[in-house]
């Protein structure tokens, strides 16, 4: 007998059929015996649509009455939810993200989970209920009603199963767990039995996108093991934790993003603080910035490169042209034909030789090289877009096959 | 300066256009410098959409969480309207029934209002923000969510302008007003500028359906004024007080109801108790009873006759054939094709002959009349179904033209 907390998308509740679905899974598990607390988001293109009606009336909404709008979606989710357990006998109760104690931050839009007041949950816990708990909203000081940012039930999951101490935060996908590469795209590609935190975040903002951050990133503080399995068949998936068992896998995964742009900058002034100018004038335009290559000086000028997320480089190429005469480069490049290809390993930190394999299979592949980018768990290339397919699959072949 | 109450009904935040239109109602009022509390009801068709949603999954799902469910509807008008009044520049706040602090009994799903806690209402009006209150729904000692019936967003109006003392409650309909009659069936009808809350409750309940019964007896006890009016038209609808200022005026409406059956049992033993029996066996079914004559005995037996709403009659004719040996009556007559026909005036108290003058124009008419039942600001005929309009359309001119 275990504590679970489970989490199901929105595509889980578009429709009767499949809320059954979901019920009859929640069933199961209540039957053997399991404390189950489900949290849901809402119904498949429900939010979509009101952001549409929204956009009828105002084009500008403020963020809280957006979030008084879109919080109804859950709501919904969790009364049907809760009738479809009901019309099986088994004893529910569905809370909205007030009644489930959710304190958020007060950033309508993109609050934080600040803390959960869980007294109402475990009472209904402690009668034997299932408790199902609308995801992605909570209330803030003003006892209004915050959404915690989209995806956002994926948080409250893992918040939820942190703050009761759960045994496991189930999150069901579309996917039935985490790949060592694309399955649609790369021959070979396998699914992992397990993965730490870390490889999960690095995967996660390469483009394989399964689990959230937020919650990815919670999950580690506060150590609760998460599981990415799938709602369509009865089945493990990949276990996300601390440390993984499979101590002679290297590398977890290769993954492809193609949401990248590089930017040059030649000829710059190389002076104290060039650098800074540069990078304070992209942040100041709420632009992330990823892999940094800065050139030596010579002849008293430099080069920097960088990649930003292809959706950002005209902002940034216009940031940065409107200042040039003060940073004084001579030419700004942008290449938004390139793809960054990455492998990502927990295992790597106590391995040698991992960035060589790479490497010679893309010398195999004939697929060249721009820039290289290496942390503690990932190492990344840029490579032209045409040959990023190539490269994975050359990559994934070299290590897993 | 005065402070005023709005409700507006589903139809009125149907869509994007009818809400631009409320809005206007809104920022015309409050640019004069009135405070505004505005209730609104779900979205036109939302509340039968989600009932039909919860069927598919559940035919008989609890009340708990279809209460859940509904609350979203009105949670979605509020945000909207705020949304299409902060775009016109106006300040404003949506509240749901547990912000507005709607506290209600625990009967889910007709639910009774018990007390409102209003700081939060209060502080927004101090800041002079237009507050936007979802109608229709409130919470219980268990946080948990209840709604006060259907239509019952006219309810929760009166009780915030009782609560709040407002100068007004406005409650926008289809219609322009209270009338003396139907006037899309009688000639001649006209709209009243006053009604007094006793001679509403008679209308409403003889099926001028235009204010729920609970919200005229909750504004009779608090002594709050309403107004009938509608939104499609910026013109004064009709006022419902204590006492109309209209002294000349007998009768305020003649209306008709064709929701009514007659039965009567012939024969019945004369002797103490048989009438409580034949009644407590209809309550027993939640059967209202209405117009009651009973006969003076003779030979020993004695006959009862009374209406039912014309739906109950089936269960009514079950209930009393199934005791028919106890109660010892030798036939059970029931006639389906009447319709009750009424004249109602808080002035005919102190007046005499208007019952004679309405008999008169029956007669005039060639209307038969069946029973009669008076009351103090009544007076009920029960006539064939055909001649029901014929009655009506005689008896208005008699009086009014």
């Amino acid at each position: 007998m275990a504590f679970i907390v489970k989490k199901f998308g929105g595509s889980s509740v578009a429709n009767a059929d499949r809320i059954r679905r979901v019920a009859g899974i929640i069933a199961d598990d209540y039957s053997e015996g399991h404390s189950i607390v489900v949290v849901l988001s809402a119904p498949g293109d429900m939010t979509d649509d009101l952001i549409e009606r929204a956009r009828e009336l105002n084009d500008r909404p403020s963020r809280r009455e957006m979030d008084m709008l879109l919080a109804t979606g859950e709501q919904q989710s969790v009364a049907l939810m809760a009738m479809a357990l009901e019309k099986i006998g088994l004893p529910v109760v569905s809370l909205t993200g007030i009644q489930a104690g959710v304190v958020t931050s007060t950033d309508y839009g993109n609050a934080r989970i600040e803390k959960i007041n869980h007294d109402r949950i475990s009472s209904e816990l402690d009668r034997k209920r299932i408790v199902l708990v609308a995801g992605f909203q909570g209330y803030n000081k003003y006892d209004d009603i915050t959404t915690i940012g989209r995806g956002g039930s994926d948080t409250t999951a893992v918040a939820l199963a942190a703050v009761l101490r759960a045994d496991k935060c189930q999150i069901y996908t579309d996917v039935d767990g985490v790949y060592t590469a694309d399955p649609r795209k790369v021959e070979g590609a396998r699914k992992l039995d397990e993965i730490t935190y870390d490889e999960m975040l690095e995967l996660a903002s390469l483009g394989a996108q399964v689990l959230h951050n937020r919650s990815v990133q919670m999950g580690k503080r506060y150590g609760v093991e998460i599981e990415v399995l799938t709602s369509f068949e009865r089945k493990p998936g990949t276990i996300v934790k601390e440390v993984t068992n499979v101590e002679d896998m290297k590398i977890s995964g290769v993954a492809k993003d193609t949401n990248v742009a590089r930017i040059a900058l030649l000829g710059l002034h190389d002076e104290p603080g060039t650098a800074f100018r540069v990078f304070r004038t992209l942040s100041n335009e709420h632009i992330v910035v990823d892999i940094i290559l800065q050139s030596f000086g010579r002849d008293g000028t430099q080069d920097i490169s960088f990649t930003v997320a292809r959706d950002d480089a005209d902002i940034a190429v216009n940031a940065l042209n409107a200042i040039q005469s003060s940073l004084g480069f001579d030419t700004l490049d942008l290449d938004d034909n390139i793809a960054k290809v990455s492998i990502v390993g927990a295992g790597m930190m106590s391995a040698s030789g991992i960035a060589t394999t790479m490497f010679e299979a893309l010398y195999d592949a004939k697929v060249n090289i721009g820039m290289i980018a290496t942390s503690e768990i990932k190492i990344s290339v840029l490579v032209a877009r045409e040959d990023a397919d190539r490269a994975v699959q050359a990559i994934h072949r070299k290590f897993f096959d």
